[in-house]
């Protein structure tokens, strides 16, 4: 027998992105977000969801574009300060000592330290209540030799990407390889 | 120096859930997808995103609900199992030996052996290309006492998720926890 919790934005894991984008002023700032997934494999989208008081929603809806930046966990300490200050009030690229470079293909900038950047076209706006989903059609991937797998595309044991926990505010780490997809089920309906 | 991937949908990591609904004709089906991710706080909402010839897609459009089941990793082969088998094709509960049980506060049903349980009411679909993406608004969120921490809320620990590595097709654990979010990086740009 379940027990009821009420309505709760609970999912496990969440990811942890950081947002890239250009504020009216031109000024690159990041901040960091968990609302988070992929939306379609093709065209190839992600979804990203901010309120509306943050200085990043304005500057998407703006430009048009923003990056998804994709930590390895040991940037944690920079990755919980960008979601912890506003762009409006402090250059967090400074504060933190990050790069911010431009996507070329879009009009955002990725950090430069961090080693996957999704560079995306801003596709739809969805205003659900206190986040603001944002859709946007991923228009290039930019990834560092040392996270590629044989395929080369990022294997996760070397990206070690953050999680985060909802309900617990905590950040967790990748555990082991269990498993391959489409195939350890196969059968016997998965028994 | 960043190498360039091209257009691709890679988000590290993805959650994975089982979306419940009941087809047209009534029978509980159940589907794994990894396409998702929590949308707005407040009212709760989540996406998930589905292709239209799935046999669940015709499903939540028509009564207009799901759930969104997370399993514990120790179910891999169930959850691997009702992602590569159609509903339309095999009674994927029975060949499972997974239970249905009605969400109740929506028409849906959930997954009895699973941990946690989202009932979600379809609040938008939309549809980007290959995949549509549903967003529900959470009614209520199901739980065993068993994955429940000391605030009366799941502990990802307890609740052992899967996650999914996109484009290395496979499934991976947990691993420890990090750090506190919103704390282990204030002050000093989080250096």
């Amino acid at each position: 027998m379940k027990r009821s919790l009420g309505p709760r934005a609970l999912l496990y894991p969440a990811p942890v992105v950081v947002v890239g984008s250009y504020d009216p002023a031109g000024r690159p700032n990041a901040m960091t977000a968990a609302w988070a997934g992929v939306a379609c494999s093709q065209p190839p989208c992600v979804a990203v969801s901010i309120r509306p008081a943050r200085h990043s929603h304005r500057s998407i809806l703006e430009r048009g574009a923003f990056t998804l930046n994709l930590a390895s966990q040991v940037r944690v300490r920079e990755v919980d300060y960008l979601g912890t200050v506003s762009g409006a009030e402090e250059d967090k690229f400074a504060a933190s000592g990050l790069t911010p470079l431009p996507a070329g293909c879009v009009d955002a900038p990725y950090v430069a330290e961090f080693p996957v950047a999704l560079a995306c076209l801003l596709r739809h706006s969805l205003d659900l209540g206190v986040h603001t989903m944002f859709v946007g059609e991923v228009i290039d991937v930019l990834a560092d030799d040392e996270v590629l797998g044989p395929a080369g595309l990022p294997d996760i044991s070397l990206l070690r990407p953050l999680l985060y926990s909802p309900g617990q505010g905590a950040y967790y780490g990748v555990g082991p390889r269990l498993a391959d997809a489409f195939s350890v089920g196969r059968g016997a309906g998965g028994r």
